[in-house]
């Protein structure tokens, strides 16, 4: 099998940007990334802070509105579409619904070729690094850490933990086929 | 018609961004934006500064190679893809090529319903804001002015040399049927 | 007289950074431009949402703390003191006490040359920007377009109503001296 | 001696400004952070690609003008002048000149008391970490690692090759007394 599109899954802080940016460095094809930042990017901002929308609570925790979903289920067919009509592309992702999250992807890439990775960082160590970002919101990481990989199914799973984000970009480009 | 795909071309410093925002808030469904910006940050970097992806010439010239185009036309099927889907969805982009640049979107979008906006600007007062955006590399706004519209058509054009871009993004609303 | 810092005092989307940038453009000798986004930045971030800091309530309005007022007046001081050492400095600062916003400037900045520029916005045409930006609190536009200009004395007003960036930019070089 | 500002010399992407959002979130006193990034920010942006500037080479390299320095004085003397009149400050900086940097330094802090910090990280890590920044202009992260320290005296120095930003912090906050 060879991917065309990589997905990515971890929590917040959990260093999957880098790993994203190095992928694209290291793969020889010019591969687009999007993620549910560029996600929410594109989404006015009165649904960034709504019921409609997505909400940041104040201990880190995410909710997220019908509104949302519909936007976000339409946006998942069109990255389907781009994958079919020949872009590699990586995307970045967080399940906060676990197993549910996946189907959802699963639903609209249908038979492109998926690489299923998941991004792990040690709970206390991606909220130091939530730390050094400067986040106002402090405690997404820790609540996302676990919580994001339940009832998940990887081909590959990297833990930045003690790897760097180079070194786990590699071990990806060496499964992508 | 009702509109499920908003696209407004325009040169570079012509007042697109604050129009889309406008527009996302004065719109009472949600809209999603995408753009020729958001498509140059989802490449890899070396694309940003190489023969095979987007040159930005020290006069403000644009040019773009091989690759840039083949993701460029996935990205555009992938988009019209959302709409299809049930998204509703502002473009902003700059037609280097005229109405070969509108072309390529009118293959992509198909029978999807498009409201086609051209953005104006004098390009005396383009040249200046560009200046008062702090850009490094300055000339964009001027070489892009009027070639960016050569050959398009248009159901509206409105003209941000002395309209506020709320206005403008009023303007539209009231075409969006 | 030939001042060595220029003072800009205007609301919220009055248009002060569009200014600064182009008169750090205009200008012939190189000055520095810092302002109350440049002291906020540097500050921790968790005093950007604390009682000890600034407060951005929902409704637009700006509360500041007894940490806050004292980084302030050290880095007011340390403004002055660039100003002697031999710097040219541009200021941009919303002036939420008037006259004693003013005041403390006047106190810090003792006998160095300064220009005081006032920034005029109709208030409704500062509301929509803050729209076009996309800021997700809204309401400090409206709310700090007359207040931030009591009791303050300028050497020169500018309105961006109806002005664009650098022809405000070019009347305040004209001052310069 | 309790230090009123800590002063953090490494290369590009060696990790100070992780370290520097770590030190305000630790350090129980709100520190300013000040460094080279937010005074070239200052700077007009025609000098950050100018003779009289600042100038990134292809290959990573980078050069100094005389208005540079000049500037750069001037802001020094600021950054003092903020210590002596109360503000605790952090500054992080890139000692491209090594031992001639840590000089203007001391000249321009004088008796205000100091607590010097060398952040280290191995060249090819810190290359590694340059490509996953994203950064377009690659090999400052390689070419600035060791030239930075070469004759640059210490109080503490930390390794971010295997240590996380929050672990250097704390380190550092033991020593400022």
């Amino acid at each position: 099998m060879t991917a065309r599109v990589i997905v990515l899954n971890g929590g917040s802080s959990s260093g999957k940007s880098g790993i994203v940016r190095c992928l694209q460095a290291v793969l020889p094809d010019p591969w687009l990334a999007f993620g549910c930042d560029s996600l929410i990017e594109a989404m006015p901002s009165r649904m960034q802070a709504s019921e409609a929308g997505i909400v940041l609570a104040d201990d880190g925790g995410v909710s997220v509105g019908a509104d949302f979903r519909a936007l976000e289920a339409a946006w998942m067919d069109g990255i389907a579409a781009m994958a079919r009509a020949g872009a590699r592309i990586i995307i970045d992702d967080v399940f906060l619904g676990g197993a549910a999250s996946q189907q959802r992807w699963q639903k609209a890439l249908g038979d492109v070729a998926v690489l299923w990775v998941g991004v792990r960082c040690e709970s206390a160590v991606a909220a130091g690094r939530e730390v050094a970002r400067g986040d106002r919101v402090q405690g997404m990481a820790a609540s996302q850490a676990d919580v994001v990989h339940q009832g998940v199914r990887y081909d590959l799973e990297v833990d930045t933990t003690r790897a760097e984000s180079l070194a786990c970009a590699r071990a990806i480009t060496a499964q992508v086929g």
